[in-house]
């Protein structure tokens, strides 16, 4: 069985596309969110009930939709609606735009897996580096076929997450795959300001990503996605930062 | 400049307790949601304004109450705000509940002070293991002292980010203070379902922290807790799971 979600919202082309995939793979549930979700990051719901509707989307597919995040998705089809079924992956995407580097932390796309991967699930979350409506799956879906397969034949062992970024060149563009760490970047924001209707100021979110790693650091996502590559980061949930626990040990001590 | 947030809300009891622990330290410019965020994680806002208003709550402290998640908050203080100054410690909470172990993810609270250690700016989380509104923050504002002393004395290095959480005992059961690593843990969700005023079924997140942690495991934080003292996990937003890329190179290959 296969899980697979997203943060795009069920209507969005890139889950359409994740799906066409993963159904050559085995019988596939989708639980996504009925509207998008993007940026929700591991939001969970927790002070308003959720509602699930069974939604006729694909052809032979069992398919609902969410009210609420990426995460609550995987949390009502674990516990809920697949409670007493063994799901083999998850899958979330692919999403409209990356989530390589420090998005990881900011994707419903990716939060949606990782929580899948905490319950112990194999995960993976595949993104398209390209945010538009129409963009051309087609690479995308070519390697997320291939990464599928292979996690299917050999289960993830440790690291249960795989976070996959796709570059949005043209498919024969693409120069393979490169399993690597999170890039170092973050986003430099602005926050565009205006008036609403009754004159009261507003800011609106908006920036650009500026990555942190040197030309010569070739061993992350960022160069690999700047060189056509896909990027593979196995990714965990413990946040420990664990060289400087000795570092700070004499707080032990205050 | 130190600058305050949390996720409870700016009318949270919690944040009040660190605002007072904090101006005996140098000037407090406060930014908390207008309402609370709890379970909001590392949610942003992208498709829609958010609204800063200027509030009275404490006097002598400038406070601001934003319609935007934690994380938002922090984005505004930075960039809009507090753009031309310079802000030499970011303080979260004093939260609610607890946000150790695996709650360090879904926690508005631990996410806010995230967003500014990303920035690069010295980031604490304070969390008391008390969800009620009327928690007795004595212990937890003694060692929010201590804490926040401490880093302002002695900047935090590479680390930029410490998950401080506080037993809810009575002040004299503290046992001191443990730096650690995030204990491993999970949720066991259950949904309480119901029909809602028009029969429509809904689905509310509820469940209970089960730990992994064997008792003999002394150097995380879900230990320290359960042992009386304040746990100090040094936190990092760097999600590679470094030991898996040389076992998952193969996927260089497929």
């Amino acid at each position: 069985m296969i899980l697979i979600t997203n943060d795009d919202g069920i209507v969005a082309p890139g889950i359409k596309a994740l799906v066409e995939v993963a159904r050559q793979f085995g019988e596939v549930v989708v639980v996504a969110p009925d509207a998008p979700q993007s940026g929700q990051g591991h939001a969970i719901t927790l002070h308003k009930p959720l509602k699930l509707r069974k939604v006729s989307m694909w052809e032979g597919i069992e398919a609902y939709e969410c009210s609420g995040t990426p995460v609550d998705c995987v949390k009502l089809a674990k516990n809920v609606l697949l409670k007493d079924k063994k799901i083999d992956l998850c899958l979330s995407g692919i999403n409209h735009g990356a989530n390589s580097s420090i998005n990881i932390l900011y994707s419903g796309t990716m939060s949606a897996a990782m929580e899948a991967s905490i319950e112990n699930i194999d995960s993976i979350g595949f993104s398209l580096l390209d945010f538009s409506f129409d963009a051309d799956f087609t690479g995308a879906k070519m390697y997320a076929a291939k990464i599928i397969k292979s996690v299917l034949e050999n289960p993830l062992q440790d690291c249960k997450l795989l976070n996959v970024n796709i570059p949005a060149c043209a498919p024969d563009e693409i120069q393979g795959v490169r399993v690597c760490r999170q890039g170092n970047g973050t986003w430099v924001e602005e926050f565009q300001e205006g008036k609403d209707p009754r004159g009261e100021k507003y800011y609106w979110l908006t920036g650009k990503f500026v990555s942190f790693e040197d030309e010569d650091n070739t061993e992350n996502d960022i160069w690999a996605l700047k060189h056509n590559y896909v990027s593979i980061v196995p990714s965990g949930h413990d946040l420990t930062h664990y060289k400087d626990i000795d570092k700070l040990i004499y707080l032990n001590n205050i």
